[in-house]
């Protein structure tokens, strides 16, 4: 069974990579067409795919009486692809990327190293990509268009509770690209974990591993692969509300960072409040009562917990919401309506606070103060740093970037926010027009020797 | 024994992180102020660290003995700081670091998402290095500079070789810190393994791992640590004679990738030629003679053998430097002047072979046909793809890149020659000028909801 799936995913790692390089020989406009090909393939086979769906839906539901409600109706929801507008959403996002400028062929680096001899470093694509996630089956869909616009050939393993949707998308999808020029095996699917764990070790045919999913499931990667991963297993976030913060800033970002859009889960919503200590008994007690009002379960510190017991009768929820907070609240990622509070006695003590425990990923200042503001975006070591703005905005669609790969917490290659440009790498291509060729020997001290000119120039393109 | 050095590397580890964070709020102006203490230190401690190369190369010298001839001469060579000019490059590469151009603070990505919120993503260190490197002492002073002046923090780890000569150097290092605002503990060193191995599970300190130094040390590295490694376990790189190939050209591309420097070591150095059929009894004979004639061992297949068969009473060295390949010549870095060889019958057979045996290092192409130099650059998987140049010209400083830390085969962060750019990553930070600050909840479809502006504009450096 073991030796099955390690047979299967040489077979597969094979093929993606042999897919791969041929494609580096078409012309990117056969990628934009492979895409349109997909919408379409994908809206004739609309009625097989969502049926195909139902049947998902069914087994989960069945699943879920079984477990005793240890599912939850979110999951449902995740997985359903006739909710709301996702079918239609999913088949713009399919041309909204196919839309979006070729990220390859860019030139970053052109140098005359000697008369004749240019040198050029150019984007590319990566090679072939490991794709896992959970749940929502559309990312099928969103992986794939992301994929091909920028190159890469890719393997998925989404969710087993969402195995026949996948199946009969990535199926659509290999019949549109049978009708192009790039080859089918450049999008492929696997549907079991002993496949994800033979790939893992197949670091001669896979180069980027990127896990969307629960912290477990990626850790889980992260420690049993030698290929790179791309990814976040936590989204620790946290909003300081500074000494000279503005009391409506403060009750705004800190509120849109946990609430915002019902979904406290997200990666880069709030898991902790940091407070300036001399805001305790002014701006505090407003942020608490709106906080309050809006569900959240505060996990508060001896002066933040003591600055609330004052005015208790004034705060809603104040006897079911308000709790004295445990050590390890400020490592853990609520996934809830639930926000860590910590006071702390300066703005060196909030950066050194959040470097010690968030997961560089987003965090926010409140503050008027000019100084205050540029020593916390310097001084604090996450992805994003944000004055007078939500956490919420760390997201590859509100960056401008069209749509977005994943959120990395790692500071290799990409980081934060992942859009098109993170699926691609750079080669070296160099030229030389000289009579004779160009070879290293003639360059050199003494006499008769070359020096080297390297004279940058501007290139939109490689024009060879 | 395990345990000690296990305490000793956290602590080591903590001390680096903490250096680096508390470095963010230090002005750049402060890191080239830092590279000039250190070129003054090691100047006035020239006596002492020469004595203490002595007391190295004498103590390999004795072990030489014992191991009958077991070390190569060359290690001794690499090892002595007296050799030529070897200590004045070393400090005047310290100046040339400090006055190469500041790689953080640049901003490759501005936009306005509203009315007064802005986005910068701006060039910024990656954190803490841990560097791994064999013989040469001078690494030390190299890496520490670059180091510095890309703004990481620096575990470092040299061979036991020159364990006194490093210690040295890295006193002096951490003595011309402790003048300036940069913390004395921001370039550690470390003399054991097992600090090595204790190092390399602590991903919460250490960011990135950058090994230079044999196929062994970089493997046994790359499957040890779920840090990112940076880096090039083989240097296979190949040369390809195309039917369209000037002759002239295919001599001095292949002797000068194979030969050049008397270096035949060199991760950049060809270890295969490959060549078109129909240039077996053309060109080959030519760029054969030339070969043998500069001492050039060749394993051949059977073409390429048969072809200089019939010609072997012209050609020097025929007898004792011609043999047939075995099959895993092809996969070998034979790290000395020989040469696998490899006929195959097109363009497009050259390019699925070099992509499936190169370890996609750099590959030059021979050729007079433009479409056969295009299809190969693109085809060719690797960090560079060359026209009519040697192999050799990958390197940082040809690059015109000043200095190289190393050079990658990876495909991720950074290909081919790393320069300082490589040494650094990226953060977002955003700015809200609105008069009540920005939340997300703001935006979207509906009554009163805003839409993202999202209009990109030129900024040199973050204004806050």
């Amino acid at each position: 069974m073991a030796e099955l799936g390690e047979n299967l995913a040489q077979t597969i790692a094979k093929a993606a990579k042999a897919a791969f390089e041929a494609s580096q020989l078409i012309a990117s406009s056969e990628r934009v067409t492979a895409l349109q090909e997909i919408r379409k393939e994908l809206d004739a086979a609309k009625d097989a795919i969502l049926a195909a769906n139902r049947i998902d839906l069914q087994v989960l539901a069945a699943q879920k009486e079984v477990d005793a409600g240890r599912m939850s109706g979110s999951l449902l929801k995740r997985l359903d692809l006739t909710k709301g507008d996702k079918w239609d959403s999913m088949l713009q996002g399919v041309t909204d990327v196919a839309e979006l400028p070729d990220p390859t062929g860019v030139v970053s680096y052109a140098n005359e190293l000697d008369d004749g001899l240019e040198l050029y470093r150019v984007s590319c694509p990566i090679g072939v990509l490991l794709v896992i996630f959970e749940a929502r089956p559309e990312v099928v869909v969103n992986i794939a268009a992301l994929a091909i616009k920028s190159g890469n050939a890719v393997i998925l393993k989404g969710g087993k509770e969402s195995n026949e949707t996948s199946r009969l998308l990535s199926h659509a999808i290999q019949t549109a690209l049978s009708k192009t020029a790039i080859p089918s095996t450049y999008i492929q699917t696997i549907q079991t974990r002993a496949e994800v764990s033979a790939l893992l070790s197949l670091d001669k045919y896979i180069d980027l591993v990127i896990p969307r999913g629960s912290n477990a499931l990626v850790s889980n990667i992260q420690n049993n692969t030698r290929i790179p991963v791309m990814g976040h297993a936590d989204g620790l976030c946290s909003v300081y509300i500074d000494a000279l913060a503005d009391v409506k800033k403060a009750v705004r970002v800190a509120v849109d960072s946990k609430v915002q859009t019902d979904y406290p889960a997200a990666c880069n919503a709030a898991e902790t409040l940091i407070l300036h200590e001399s805001v305790l008994s002014t701006i505090w007690p407003e942020v608490a009562k709106t906080l309050l009002a809006a569900d959240v379960k505060l996990l508060c510190d001896e002066p933040s917990l003591a600055a609330l017991s004052a005015l208790s009768p004034a705060l809603p929820n104040h006897s079911s919401h308000v709790e004295p907070a445990t050590p390890n609240a400020y490592s853990t990622e609520h996934l809830s309506l639930t926000l860590s509070v910590k006071t702390l006695p300066s703005l060196g003590a909030a950066i050194q606070w959040i470097n010690a425990h968030s997961s560089h990923h987003t965090e926010s200042i409140v503050t008027e103060d000019e100084r205050a503001a540029s020593t916390f975006c310097r001084g604090v070591d996450s992805a994003g740093t944000f004055v007078n703005a939500s956490t919420r905005f760390a997201d590859g669609f509100r960056y401008g970037f069209g749509t977005e790969v994943g959120i990395s917490t790692g500071r290799i290659h990409a980081r934060g926010p992942v859009g098109l440009e993170g699926l691609v790498t750079y080669k070296y291509m160099m030229r030389s027009k000289g009579a004779q060729g160009h070879v290293v020997g003639e360059f050199g001290v003494g006499e008769g020797k070359r020096q080297y000119k390297h004279k940058k120039f501007a290139a939109s393109s490689v024009p060879f």
